[in-house]
């Protein structure tokens, strides 16, 4: 099946609204297994809607539009496709009914009521967060038309939950997919450790990299769900199986974001521990993104941002001397920052974190870039130098790889892997 | 003139990348005055891209691509748009010695070059952020065709900084755009006090407003970048004394992120002061959009992630009794983290914010989205109340809303400004 987005909106040609809606869309019909061609975007313009419809419908099998589905005079979107698709719009009294009871106690004029004509026969799907209703029907020209609302927060449950399952049914089959999510290990380096399973048509695997994060995408259509799982399954082990320690979850579905700090929060929720952090150049970051886990202020109890050394040595007891012999930024600061800002919460792990996030601040000696990052559990502490002449040039990313690199160092230690790249020193 | 986008790239049909590209590149046309009319994706898939292209070529009198521009097998955009265009593709001198110092002293192979081959006679757009350039040129059919590259990183400088003044000279004039940046307004009342000068022709004004940032772009056209810009100023003026306090800062260009954080840092090195933080419910995302500013070592040298009571107690001198009278969230205690954080930390401001981001943990008493953003100077504490009934319903974006709050009320601080919704405490 070869599909087709017209997404609708004069905010999308002036730049004032990102296209977030094509994107979901593209995702779902991905997980599907239906290919996306084409993706195109109109303003509120009838005429050019107009053109978009007729050339979609000369080439492909299901057309989605996006948008224009509202109560204003811009949302031109149902009558345009209606007419290009030679069906009429007829008022559907359920849709009708919704609106009424969405207003109750309120003014709901006639323009309110337009959101309810619908294509003749069409399929309606129910929009659970606004008044538009969406729907899907079959066009004159035998091309299935799928019409969604353009506000995200409309879209996305019509899409999940009305939609989806409204193509998987069509497409004769489902899709069951698996995220493998790694840290440490470069894409090229995982993809020639899996260049044979990369090959595979059903389950595919696939590789994709964002600045900082990796993931592998298992994906297997098949008749039942459990069926798609099970074709899944044996591929994400294997995965797992070579890439193994550098694995540090398997998401069920496709839709999460990345969560090696969702993973430490739990991981510590579990062993009923807590984490404190210490942190000079990422300044707070690391904090921050633990404390983007809802719930994680069970297992995070303090945080300290410790730019100045007089501030490190008052707050977490690092050796004054210190400063003038290695250097703020050395790997003894970073375990003295760790076990220090372990023992002053309390707490069962602690994280130092210090370095030269740039612009300024380096030297030959000591370039931007230099962090080191280290990891007390009380025992023993463990610190990692990252490498300055690495290819992460912005601050912003610079900061982010070691909030990283800290987060997967507490993983480790809470799943008992080995620590790569990292010194171990003992406690006394 | 009429525009039309073509991005090109099968990480956008498959959803795994949103299309910021063609929103930035629509901004920009909207701001020189071009009517962009279409959008389009399509895969790295030569025989689609020449459809794309063909229907472009016929109905537009300016085409722009983004992506394919790399040296991997699937960056196909230059020859299939010189192809369709009717050109050749030649070796760029300047370019390929750009490339080859890029990569000086690590291994080049011959695909690196081929970015360096561009359509014969072509105005060539530097890359100041990775190793492909850009390109303008006339295709035989008449059409100025505008290559961009994929990564927004790349395409962002190229489009500012050389395509743009390219096509403002084009349409022959040139564009000088101001930013004027607000906060602690909504974007309706706001257009509410500059009706009359949103409908003003040359220069335009137009407002945008994100979750938590609001700004009026300012744009003139003119023939010379001085008579541009002395048609914004007038503009300018007019709106800041209709916004007063409201305004932040004035960008020259359109360019920067949103920067309250910048704005406080500035202003702190300008006055010398110092500034710390005692973070409850933001985590620590206060102190890391504080240390984003490269710098804010001078300025911030200490901040406090106080989840638990117990270390808001022993950190920051919070009255252990307050917990069990008026509760960790309440306007008491985000003043004794503010004041104790400032005493703490030596400062000269501390701000301390507590609250309920949420999902769990709210009641009836104390929902979820109450939060207490408290500045102290040393002298006198304000404590603003965030009101859990707003329409910001999401844990990142509720903390994100903390942050700035609070950001604001130091900027306010520091420039004598009034605090409006807050309640000031003299200290003894």
């Amino acid at each position: 099946m070869k599909a087709e987005i017209i997404s609708v909106g004069t905010e999308l040609l002036l730049g004032h609204t990102v296209n977030t809606d094509a994107a979901y869309v593209a995702r779902e019909l991905s997980a599907l297994g239906i290919d996306l061609l084409f993706s195109c975007t109109v303003g509120d313009n009838p005429a050019r809607l107009r053109e978009a419809l007729q050339t979609a419908f000369a080439r492909s099998d299901l057309v989605i539009t996006t948008g224009g589905l509202g109560p204003t005079g811009d949302d031109l979107t149902k009558e345009t496709v209606a007419q290009a698709a030679g069906v009429e719009l007829v008022r559907d009294p359920a849709s009708a009914a919704r609106i009424e009871e969405y207003f109750r106690g309120r003014e709901c004029g006639p323009s309110q009521y337009k959101q309810a004509d619908l294509p003749r026969g069409c399929t309606v799907l129910q929009n659970d967060a606004g008044t538009a209703p969406g729907c899907v029907f079959e066009s004159r020209q035998g091309v299935l038309v799928l019409m969604l609302p353009g506000p995200p927060s409309e879209l996305l449950p019509m899409l999940h939950h009305y939609a989806a399952p409204f193509l998987a049914a069509r497409t004769g089959g489902v899709i069951a997919s698996r995220m493998v999510r790694v840290f440490g290990i470069g894409e090229g380096s995982a993809a020639e450790r899996l260049a044979d399973l990369l090959e595979s048509s059903n389950p595919t695997a696939a590789t994709y990299a964002k600045e900082n994060e990796m993931f592998i995408r298992v994906t297997a259509k098949a008749e039942t769900p459990a069926a798609a799982s099970a074709l899944c399954e044996p591929m994400v082990a294997e995965i797992c199986r070579r890439l193994d320690e550098a694995v540090y979850i398997v998401n069920e579905d496709g839709t999460s974001d990345s969560c090696l700090e969702q993973v430490v929060v739990q991981a510590l929720a579990a062993r009923g521990m807590t984490l404190a952090t210490a942190e000079s150049c990422t300044g707070g970051l690391l904090a921050k993104r633990i404390t983007d886990v809802p719930g994680s202020s069970e297992v995070f109890h303090m945080g300290a941002v410790t730019y100045a050394n007089e501030v490190k040595t008052r707050l977490l007891g690092v050796p004054a001397e210190l400063f003038d012999t290695v250097g703020a930024v050395s790997p003894e600061v970073a375990r003295a920052m760790a076990e220090g800002v372990r023992q002053a919460a309390g707490a069962g792990l602690g994280i130092g974190i210090t370095g030269i996030a740039g612009p300024g601040g380096g030297s030959a000696e000591k370039p931007v870039g230099l962090v080191y990052v280290a990891l007390s559990d009380g025992k023993a502490v463990w610190v990692r130098r990252m490498n300055p002449a690495g290819r992460i040039r912005s601050r912003a990313a610079l900061r982010d790889r070691a909030a990283s690199v800290a987060l997967d160092m507490a993983r480790r230690r809470l799943g008992g892997l080995t620590q790569p790249e990292a010194e171990a020193f003992a406690l006394v």
